[in-house]
């Protein structure tokens, strides 16, 4: 067999643990029982450790030496297992081993100190887990040839680094300053309009989300709806397990979460099928994901027109008077509060903003752990007018830096970017969109971001892709213009 | 590290490689959508492979070569270690593969056999099957010092062997000549008893099933209870995944099942937390698991003084005159039938015996495939007087040889008998044994059971913890005894 094929074996059977991992991480957040929790971390660090080990083989290593004139798709797939490579043979077993050891120990502290909102409590133990993340990320910078932070933010989304996202951050604060208060004097004079009082029942809540998953496109051959304490997207491409969790008092938490999953899943379900478990068949980065997933449940499905037609499915759904006007009350309210995951679209990079900032202080060391809630806190005031009055609703609000995940953040709001500027494209090339949304047919929007985006897998970086699908990198004006168009007129 | 250290270690590894698949296999059978079929299959060869790589690697090699100066559980731990060592690198991977592909290739083909009745469709693939088969049988037996049936039937169950199983099947044999008329004539004196017509919703059932699960020791915190078309345990000690099918018209088709596999829960739930993930921490062969699950099931479940309970229970749960009575006469019927997995306890060995018979005369080659049919037919004309009226009530029922498991069959009946024996030996040391089971307590039994069966894990075969347990080895006239007592007085 020649290099290049023995390499892509090589490949799939590491895809193949992956995917075990992710199937056995859904199945712990949806189905296990609490007995199974000790068994299930020794099965998946078994399934990382093997992972790793296979990733980092002699045998892979000399492959990746002799293998050569590959072209086009073969020829970036052979990039993408030298890098992965290099990441799994840079970092010593034993420094990965401390750090999972380090983010498993501290997240549990992190559940106490959040729910006893008592910083001092995790202090230490975060202490260690920014030290090991440092250590790791100068390795894994000096090996790619990027800084720490990029190294660490390349794990999560390759081909944008930190400078580039604190230009967007830099120019999205000065365009808040001014587009915040203006946003909530129009939104003041506005009647209220709130949607009728619940109960609106569980049983009719995920029959609906059920029903507008498949109208987006979800097919559930391929495809489970579970619940879980946080919704997320897990499983594989041709069995994709999303996940919501229901308030009977407000039917919106499930009807948006299954949504935003939805844009997840179909990115998974439309990558390229003859790629499969081969890195470039995978996603293109979380920026990328969480552009799909926004670009679903914010650019689409607030819209004016989808919201009419999701008010008449709703009252039906329901037998309440659910109107347009009170489907944008709920769901296009602009409000300065103290939870990311609370946040309306227009503030919600202000709050990943700050975590970029403190992170990256963090990471360099120009930021003491011990410094967290003061600067915390004073970043927040700088940028909505609110003090947190609690670190749990300040610096403990968020798992990933407990957890480990330095480099995750500016994701999100990458992703709320590059989804306004995709939308934007994708409504010049159909000019039958709205029309179609104002029917709950998602198709014409999912069918152009599978040719656009799904279908190109990792072959293409993030601003290649948006370069490709709009004729440009990403371009914060796109996403202003969003905003603009829906809060500030 | 010294070598037994090392071989821990892996074997540990190897163990939580066995555990993902375990819980990937319950959910492709109680969760998974079609859709992820394919994937599924990719990922359990993958663990299967790199489980059987890691089985032979060289390093698993020296340190069986180097390890020494072990006692007690150690030395069965090495020596279990040795013996799995020596299967999985005894077969040429090209046989293996071979094997798995033919096998899921007979069991395709099988399904649709089965559905038309139609042998001649299966009759090539069970041809390959079977000499696949016959060709690791005769490796395997080479290196284990063993005949190849004997190789076969020891991959199920160590330590009991082709020989004391067809001495025991004779002697059923002629035991069932003279009793099954006599149960016949008596059965048909007594008036009948039915049940009360259903519906028994399905609500109601699973309440009461989980209810008489948990009352028989088995802890939901490390369980589960689900649905999938045929009942079975899955899992792991610590999150066992029992699961049933319901029947509205009938309860007692779920209320047994979930108390058979509660059988076999409490039995994985039992073995030793200290050598979880060891080769000796395992249980001791699926005869001895059969055992479990039919002690609970024929043992107890249908003893006079548990029924009585149970009708109480069942009244309730259903609000419905269900009486002992109702429940003797539709758990205690003798009936010669067709198929298997519907027979009663008395013919049930009979419909083994044959199977045990005719894959031995497959194996040697003694019996063509092509000839299977009519053998069959022919057997079981002779065993039970009637003549199957097509193959799909005659050799295509069962999946076993299709999916080539040839040497699983005899387990049931071992399973069975040695329950008898075990149940007999339990209540001579239980005085208070019948009057628990009047009470629906079944702690003194299943504690009986964790002492001298579940906690010795599989430090000893199979006729050592009969012998043990019950002052001898296997022993059929217990079960004669047993069949005696409830059907021919």
């Amino acid at each position: 067999m020649r290099a290049y094929d023995r390499l892509k074996a090589a490949f799939h059977r590491i895809a193949c643990l992956e995917e075990a991992a992710s199937m056995l991480s859904w199945d712990a957040a949806v189905m296990m029982p609490e007995g199974g929790t000790e068994a299930r971390g020794e099965q998946l660090a078994a399934l990382a450790g093997l992972a790793h080990d296979s990733l980092c083989a002699a045998e892979v290593a000399e492959a990746l030496e002799a293998a050569s004139g590959l072209e086009g798709w073969d020829a970036r797939n052979l990039a993408l297992m030298r890098e992965a490579h290099l990441r799994a043979a840079a970092l010593p077993r034993d420094l990965v081993e401390a750090q999972v050891r380090a983010g498993r120990a501290c997240e549990t502290l992190w559940r106490g100190a959040r729910r006893e909102n008592d910083f001092s409590a995790v202090r230490a133990a975060l202490e260690e887990v920014v030290r090991l993340t440092r250590e790791g990320a100068v390795i894994l910078g000096q090996a790619l040839g990027l800084s720490p932070y990029d190294a660490l933010m390349s794990q999560y989304q390759r081909g944008i680094g930190a400078a580039e996202a604190e230009a967007i951050f830099t120019r999205y604060e000065a365009f808040l300053r001014e587009a915040l208060p203006r946003a909530e004097a129009l939104q003041a004079r506005r009647p209220p309009a709130p949607l009728p009082p619940g109960p609106y029942p569980q049983a009719a809540q995920a029959a609906l989300a059920r029903d507008l998953a498949e109208a987006a496109g979800l097919d559930f051959r391929a495809a489970r709806l579970d619940v879980s304490a946080h919704p997320f997207c897990g499983g594989i491409p041709t069995d994709i397990r999303i996940t919501t969790r229901y308030d009977e008092a407000d039917a919106c938490v499930a009807l948006m979460s299954v949504l935003h999953e939805t844009g997840h899943a179909l990115y998974e379900q439309n990558l390229p099928r003859a790629w499969a478990r081969q890195p470039v068949g995978a996603a293109a980065g979380m920026a990328v994901h969480e552009s799909q997933s926004l670009i679903i449940e914010m650019q689409a499905v607030r819209s004016d027109a989808y919201l009419s037609y999701l008010a008449r499915r709703a009252a039906a759904a329901f037998a309440k008077p659910v109107t347009p006007e009170g489907l944008r009350h709920r769901l296009r309210r602009v409000e300065r509060s103290f939870i990311r995951v609370e946040a309306d679209e227009l503030t919600y990079p202000a709050h990943v903003l700050l975590r970029f900032r403190l992170e990256r202080a963090l990471l360099s060391g120009d930021l003491a752990v011990a410094d967290l809630p003061a600067a915390w806190n004073e970043g927040f005031a700088r940028l909505l007018g609110l003090t947190p009055p609690d670190d749990a609703r300040g610096c403990l609000q968020d798992i990933h830096w407990y957890d480990g995940a330095i480099g995750y953040f500016p994701s999100y709001t990458l992703g709320a970017m590059a989804a306004a500027q995709l939308m934007a494209a994708a409504r010049a090339a159909l000019p039958e969109l709205d029309a179609a949304l104002a029917r709950g047919d998602l198709a014409p929007l999912t069918g152009w971001l599978a040719a656009h985006v799904h279908r190109r897998g990792a072959s293409a970086g993030f601003n290649e892709i948006l370069q490709e699908a709009t004729g440009a990198p990403l371009d914060p004006s796109w996403f202003e213009a969003h905003l603009t168009a829906r809060y500030l007129r």
